[in-house]
This record gives structure tokens, C-alpha cells and sequence, in this order.
């Protein structure tokens, strides 16, 4: 199977450089940064030139083995893990990547640090990867089964961009569009803009074309007004972050998705690699919402959309709470969005 | 009191052209347009120079009186009533001042027609800011009553623009809004900005400002978020048109925000002129939802957010049911969104 992947990063074989693609200019150039430090890597993670949950973490992790690279030392190491986890607010994979190359070197010797990080960030990468096509092959049976049961092509609607560009492949809520595409069940894809940033019409959309899957664009309200016209069988999101009981921070416009498929009963699920479950958190009621720049709300591209001045709030991210999904897609298989669901396909994380 | 209203529209002492504010050009420019014929008329609410429900009514009306004046034969009174009828499919008060006009100048005198005419859009034009004026006292009521028992200044979350902008003075949404402002009870507006065409950010937030009234711009999808955070006390929005049964047709986005609204039990008025209800309709199902171009979607402003010749779907209204919504606030009182509460307030309208 060909690997549904953008090269959104490549490590360099000399373990010295990463190349990113930066998706800040998407659609209309792709162009490739190189990043040779920890503060590049920090660089690249707030300019959103690189996003995604779990592409956010294999770059960090990168980020910090560059850092080892220069100096190994434990006030390096102490440092550069505090640069890069502060990049980001919301994701957990972030801290998840950071605290894993962290615990495979510190015990080292200094000489042996920067390699073994590097080594730790490729087995992060490619954990993605093979998480991703797992969890694909478990969502690919919901769409098979409403391909059967409904209409062809299968309607589905997607947020923001939970797709390849988002990981190392496959991407996490596209890895089962991707694998239907592949196996030749017919799907037509609902792209929601995702505003400010508009990483739907932006990038989702451009990976879709990339890999010839069909799809529409629309504006984030009109979600809600498809499912309400039945227009929509599958709604399928991301994560950046899942608490213990099945809610589901993810992309603001997920939570306004999730009543109107729970008012419509459209089955919608969030695509969960076990890195964005965090474990530590009761309750998506916990979670700190990044609150990100004007800039991004009045400029959507040329010039201000609102008079000279105007006040604006910038929230990232909304928290769905479980009650409103049909389940979560995790690389061991489907769950209910709960403590019990989780906790039974993950039962190492059940409380005490 | 002084009236919020922004001159969307002059009619001329002479009887022979209308001025209108171009409302494609704020928030940047305010230039006025002169209409002086129908066809004029017809491509500014085409073109939504002029917008929103009650406006397009009485500019269409004005257009009718404007053809009559160049040729008041029977033959170019059906013409332009169906060149004005036929440019907005949604709003129901188009159909019912084109309609109003006909009925007055159809058993006249050829040549008792055009003045007429303007006579009634007149009235159209000058009942829309008394029926205003009447429905802002009934929700202004609420507002009151909030800043009593919750806090202050009342947080009021608005959709789209039923503002001063939308009608010939208050606004319908807004109306509430500047009464409590003129009575110096402390509110604050959530403005949403209103993909695809921006209504919220271009023309909410102007005329608000104009009036200075507190106000802070969020993407749709905020509102949802925002009620979870219990940021938000009331929801006020407008109608394009109201059936039978209570369900609000209204700009894409209202749906979602009561879905959020009735899941955080947050209270959610639609303000709704007489005008705007359509009785001939059971039940919003059965409303046209107007789709329009692509464009609209394609290019907020400067360059298009995505990759050359993808598909979209551009639906300009949604449909909220009823049930959803904690009542409507009409010109003669606030009643619940359904066939009997519409009925109380207006038996004159109650089947047989």
C-alpha cells in the first residue's frame, strides 16, 4: 500500500537537519524549511509552520535531539525541553514527544545523547505512521459498513485538517478517507473551512486533490445545515487532546459539529492515537484553550475585515464533551467517548 | 429618543430616486448609491448593496414605485414585480412590500399609480422603524431583567447583521441592544463574524461602534465554545423568515448557535417583525434555502484560501427549528417559537 504521506518532515540521514514543509504557504506554493536547531524547531511550531498534534510532537522531538546535538548537557537538555514545550498550549503530544526522548537520554552519557534522541525522534515518526494506518483500518469499517447499508459515495464531513499534513501519514481522521479511497469504496468529503486560520480550505483540501479524493468546500456553519438536510453520513475529526472521560479538545467548530450530529443522529467519531489521550486530565473542563492573535480572525487573507481597531477573542480549540460522539478511533479499535471506553481498549490506564 | 438608524436608505422629496448606503464597501468606505429605476433596485439587492430582510422589502418597494413612474401600464407593473421578486429567494418581507405596493396601485388610475406607490413604501419604509422601535421595548425587557439577576454589563451574543444596517432604524436583533444602551444599562456584544460574507465583521461591528456600543468580533464556531464557558448570557438574532410553526430561516450559522444555545441553557430570542413570518408556510422544511456563488467563499478578501478549481457549497441560510429556541420577540410581544405561540400573539393569523 502506498503511504499516504506529504513528506512533511524529513530527517536528514547525517542527523544533523529536518526538513519541513512549511504550511503556512499552502496552497498555492509548497516550500521546504530546514531546521537545524532546537529554536528553529520552536520557531517552526509557533508560526504554525508545522501543525498538528502529532506532527507538532515528532518535531519537537527532533528539536530537542538537534539541541543534544550541540550540547548534551543537562542544563541543555533542561533547557531545550522548556523551550519546546512551551511553543504549544494545547496539543499533549508535545509534552508527551518531549518527555519520552527525555527519559530515553538522561540517563546517558553525554556522548551518547544526541544520537540516542535522534534515534527516539525516528521511532516517533514511525510509530505515527503505523498508529495512523492501525487506526485507519478500524474507521475504514464504518465506512464500508455505510457504504453497504446507505448510498455510494459515502458522505463524509471533516474540520480542520486531521490529515496527512497533520502527521507522518496517513493523517489521523483521514486515514480511514485514505484506506476507502485505496480499497475503491466510493466517498465524497465535506471540507469545513475551519476559521481563522482556514486550515480546511487551505490544507485538507489540498491533500484530498493531492490523492484524488473528491470534495466540497464550505464555510463552518454550513456543517450543522448539511446534517440537517441529510446530507452527511460520517462526521469524522482529530484530537489535540483527550481527557481520561472521552472528551475531546480539538480545532474550535468541533463542539457545534457534535450537537448538530447528535441533534441529526449522524454518527460522528474522533480519530485518537493514544498519544493525544491525556491520561493525567478527568476532564476536558481542565484543559487550557490557547487563545491565539487578532491577527488571524481579522485578516483571512489581504486586507482587515472589520473597522480599524475592533476587539477580537481567538480561541484555538473547543472541548466536545463524550455524550455527544458515537465513539473514538483509536489504533486498538473503536471506543465509546468515556472513562469505561478508554479504559477498556487501553485497561494499563484504568484508575487503580 | 434619537433612532440608530444610518441612512441606509433616502427616498427623495422629488419622488424620483432613492439613495442607499452600498454596504458592500463598509466597513472600510461608506459610499452611497442613487437607484432610480427598478432595474437599479433589483442589482442592488442582487448585488446585496442593500441587505436584509425588512431593507430588501422596502427597496424593492421603492423600485416598484420607480418603475411605475417611467410606465404605470399593468404590463410594466408585473414586469417589475417579478424582476424584483425573483433577485432573493429567502427573505419573505421581498414578496410581501412588492406585493403590499401592487395591491394598493392595481384598481388606480393609470396616472394615480407611481405616487401611490411611493406613498405605501413610504409607510413600508416608516412602519419598519416604529415595528423596530416596538419589538427593541419587549426585549429590552429580557436585557433587564438579565442585568437584575446575572451581572453586568449582559453578555449578548449576535449572529450575521440585524442591526440598524439590515432595516430603515434599530435594527431587529440590534434593537434591544441600543435601547438598553440609551437607557445605560452596561451591555457587551459578541459579534459573529459571519462566513462567508463577513456580515458580522463588516457591518455589525461598524454600525455598533457608530453607536458606541462595547462589542468584540469572535469566528462563528467561538459562540458554541463561548456558551460552554458561560461567557455568554443571551443569544438575540434576526429572521429572514419565520413559518407558521416558529422555525427561524435565517442566516447559515443561526442552527449551531441554538443547538449551543439549548445545550447550555442559555436563553435564545430571534427578533422577528410581523413582516418577516411567513403564514403560509407550516414548518421551515418547506423554506428555499438560497445557495450563491462560490466566490463568496473562495475569496474572504485578497487571494482565494483555496487550491484553483475547488468545488464548494455556499448555503446562505440554515433553518432552526423552533424547539430550540427560547421564544421570538415580535412588534406586539414576546411569544414561544411555535405554531401557538405565533398564533397568540397574532389570532388574526390562527387557522380556521
Amino acid at each position: 500500500v502506498k503511504i499516504p504521506e506529504l513528506q512533511t518532515l524529513r530527517a536528514s540521514s547525517a542527523r544533523d537537519r529536518v526538513e519541513i514543509v512549511d504550511q503556512t504557504r499552502l496552497p498555492h506554493a509548497r516550500e521546504t524549511v530546514v531546521l537545524a536547531s532546537a529554536a528553529d524547531a520552536a520557531h517552526a511550531i509557533r508560526a504554525m509552520q508545522v501543525r498538528g498534534a502529532p506532527l507538532i510532537g515528532a518535531t519537537a522531538a527532533y528539536g530537542l535531539a538537534l539541541a543534544l546535538r550541540e550540547d548534551p548537557s543537562d542544563a541543555a537538555l533542561a533547557a531545550a525541553h522548556a523551550l519546546l514545550v512551551a511553543t504549544r498550549p494545547t496539543a499533549v503530544n508535545l509534552r508527551w514527544a518531549l518527555d519520552r526522548v527525555r527519559a530515553r537520554v538522561s540517563h546517558l552519557d553525554l556522548a551518547a545523547r544526541a544520537d540516542a534522541a535522534w534515534t527516539e525522534a525516528d521511532a516517533i515518526a514511525a510509530e505515527d505512521v503505523a498508529t495512523n494506518h492501525a487506526l485507519g483500518k478500524h474507521g475504514l469499517r464504518l465506512i464500508q459498513r455505510l457504504a453497504e447499508e446507505r448510498r455510494s459515495p459515502v458522505q463524509i464531513l471533516t474540520h480542520c485538517n486531521a490529515g496527512a499534513l497533520a502527521t507522518l501519514g496517513w493523517g489521523t481522521a483521514t486515514a480511514p478517507i485514505y484506506l476507502a479511497h485505496i480499497a475503491r469504496i466510493p466517498v465524497h468529503v465535506w471540507v469545513s473551512e475551519t476559521r481563522p486560520r482556514l486550515q480546511g480550505s487551505r490544507l485538507t483540501t489540498w491533500e484530498l486533490r493531492a490523492h484524488g479524493v473528491p470534495h466540497t468546500l464550505v464555510v463552518d456553519a454550513a456543517g450543522a445545515a448539511l446534517m440537517r438536510q441529510r446530507r452527511i453520513d460520517l462526521v469524522l475529526v482529530g484530537a489535540d487532546r483527550v481527557t481520561r472521560n472521552g472528551d475531546v479538545c480539538n480545532k474550535i467548530g468541533t463542539y457545534a459539529k457534535a450537537l448538530a450530529a447528535h441533534d441529526n443522529d449522524v454518527p460522528m467519531y474522533a480519530a485518537v492515537p493514544s498519544t493525544t489521550i491525556d491520561w493525567a486530565l478527568d476532564s476536558g473542563d481542565a484543559v487550557l484553550i490557547e487563545e491565539r492573535d487578532a491577527g488571524e480572525v481579522l485578516n483571512p487573507g489581504g486586507e482587515s475585515i472589520a473597522p480599524a481597531g475592533t476587539s477580537v477573542v481567538n480561541l484555538a480549540f473547543d472541548v466536545t464533551p463524550g455524550r455527544l460522539l458515537t465513539g473514538l478511533i483509536t489504533e486498538r479499535g473503536i471506543c465509546a467517548a468515556s472513562a469505561s471506553g478508554l479504559e477498556g481498549l487501553f485497561p494499563e490506564h484504568a484508575h487503580g
